[in-house]
């Protein structure tokens, strides 16, 4: 394993501590039960945001705490699941009159954890489930998995509630931008949790996993590597295929890196998935081209589009400053 | 070789149009003599500055090409110097009777090229070399090489210009800049140029580069892979040694990612270069963290520290909107 760390049990807490200390003006760690809050909160009572999950996925989600988006985000240890007490300390840190809603990616242990959390929790919560991973079919038995959409929930819900948007609005929102929204991946190499020592899947040097989770996770086969136009044109399949956006329908395109693939690689995938929507007639009005919602070291990356309307394109537009995203401040 | 990837002869046409397109607020792509160049001037005549090099260290330099820093950059195959037609139909392009700065990271064949163009451009244009990796000696044979801190130099001198100051002021705080600063970087893994198909070097799956370059050159020495703490202390170190601050000096501290190397990692690497600067007494007042001057898909990351002063302060924290940095606008 070749990783820049000192010990794999101490792995996470030194990762955090650089990053709350980088982020100094932004952000505040605590460290036991371990969350990262908002440094300075808003000026008047609005609803509180909190996601999490496991780390590995950087910067989701503590990359995305800041005015604009997250209020708090609960980081487990690699791949794992956080547990229901960061959540609760989390949200009892940040919670207001307005209320709390949790976004959660769709893993069973996130899922749970976060419904502990909410029972406990003596304030107006509402949870919110991200699934937009197209890889797996609807009816799958733990449904869709949440992977790089829940960025665009993170920012567009998290301007409305910025706004004073009051929670039963932020949540039906949330639930918009959800059914609007679909992903795929697809992954070169595999990745290496420190715990492990080793990659966790094997790929051969001619090989690619269409369809990857990011954790790894098998998706819909793995394929011969080709062409990126070729690989890249089936992932516009399929989520053409699950939204089927109308003609001059507006759509945000983001291209996310999975960890260890050169933005120039990123950037080239994007021309392909930039043409492939607007020859369908489609208009790309945002986009977003970077390494958001990582897996570890793994080389590949995942296409994102949500079909926008106004007010969530106002809601993109909207001032945010984060670590990971910033503009408007 | 596992990249996404159509044809190596198209790869890097492919990856600009993606880029360009992705940032079709920010930038415009000539595609002949290459260049990116920014798609709104100022409003006044304001020095032009410019610069380029070999591709595969993406983000620089086109994502730097935006409000408050670069007015355009010449992007060369992967790690192959621009040609001067291209420096000097981008110089022309956005050349003003204020004068034309190129900022040229210290390769003999960016060094030559420029100055080609330098002395075809029928305007005023001064050069600065910027030679910040100390991983070689001073009195190296063909000096030292220009690395990460050359953002930092685009960024402070940017802001400068953006401002109205004068070409020669520019030169001057730009040189101001370039020997105030130091970096040093560390390879755990190889980078694959397209062309090449394969590793440009090798390492063993216990060995590290201490002091490699940005094109994966030799630096000080093969190391054993050791503990993050016991290889960034060298860094460190041999930093320290070059800028000797004293206490209280206000600087800025940057841990920049190769290409592969996860976000967690440069900031488990963040956390032990904050110690070692804030334990002599320096003040870390600046931080930035994340793949800005990348080796391809090299793992591994580079430190950079330049010793502020309150003019440099300012000029760094003043507005930019570019598609790597972007803030107060």
């Amino acid at each position: 394993m070749k990783k820049f760390i000192d010990t794999v049990d101490t792995f996470l807490d030194d990762s955090l501590r650089g990053f709350s200390t980088a982020h100094a003006d932004i952000v505040h760690l605590i460290e036991s039960p371990r969350f990262i809050k908002r440094k300075t909160s808003s000026e008047f009572d609005k609803v509180a945001l909190i996601s999490g999950g496991g780390s590995g996925h950087e910067p989701l989600h503590a990359g995305f705490v800041g005015y604009g988006m997250l209020d708090a985000a609960c980081p487990g240890q690699v791949f794992t699941s956080p547990t229901p007490d960061q959540m609760l300390a989390a949200a009892q840190s940040v919670q207001s009159e307005q209320g709390v809603l949790f976004i959660v990616k769709n893993y069973s242990g996130d899922v749970m954890n976060f419904e502990i959390a909410a029972e406990m929790l003596e304030c107006p919560c509402e949870t919110v489930i991200v699934d937009d991973d197209v890889a797996l079919p609807k009816d799958h038995s733990t449904g869709r998995r949440g992977v790089a959409g829940t960025l665009i929930v993170e920012k567009i819900v998290g301007a409305a509630a910025e706004q004073g948007k009051p929670l039963a609005d932020c949540t039906l929102l949330a639930e918009q931008v959800i059914e609007s929204t679909a992903s795929m991946g697809i992954a070169l190499s595999s990745c290496t949790v420190p715990e492990l020592g080793q990659p966790t899947f094997e790929l051969g040097p001619k090989q690619a996993e269409l369809g990857v989770g990011i954790h790894g996770e098998h998706g819909r086969e793995t394929i011969d590597l080709g062409s990126a136009q070729s690989m890249i044109h089936q992932i516009n399949q399929a989520i053409y295929e699950e939204l089927k956006p109308k003609k001059n329908q507006p759509i945000f395109l983001h291209v996310n890196g999975l960890g260890a693939t050169p933005l120039s690689e990123l950037y080239l995938v994007y021309d392909i998935a930039h043409r492939f929507w607007s020859e369908l007639g489609v208009i790309v009005t945002r986009s977003l081209v970077g390494d958001y919602t990582t897996s570890l070291d793994m080389a590949g990356c995942s296409l994102t589009v949500t079909l926008l309307n106004d007010s969530m394109l106002e809601y993109w537009d909207a001032p945010v400053h984060t670590s990971a995203l910033r503009w408007g401040c």
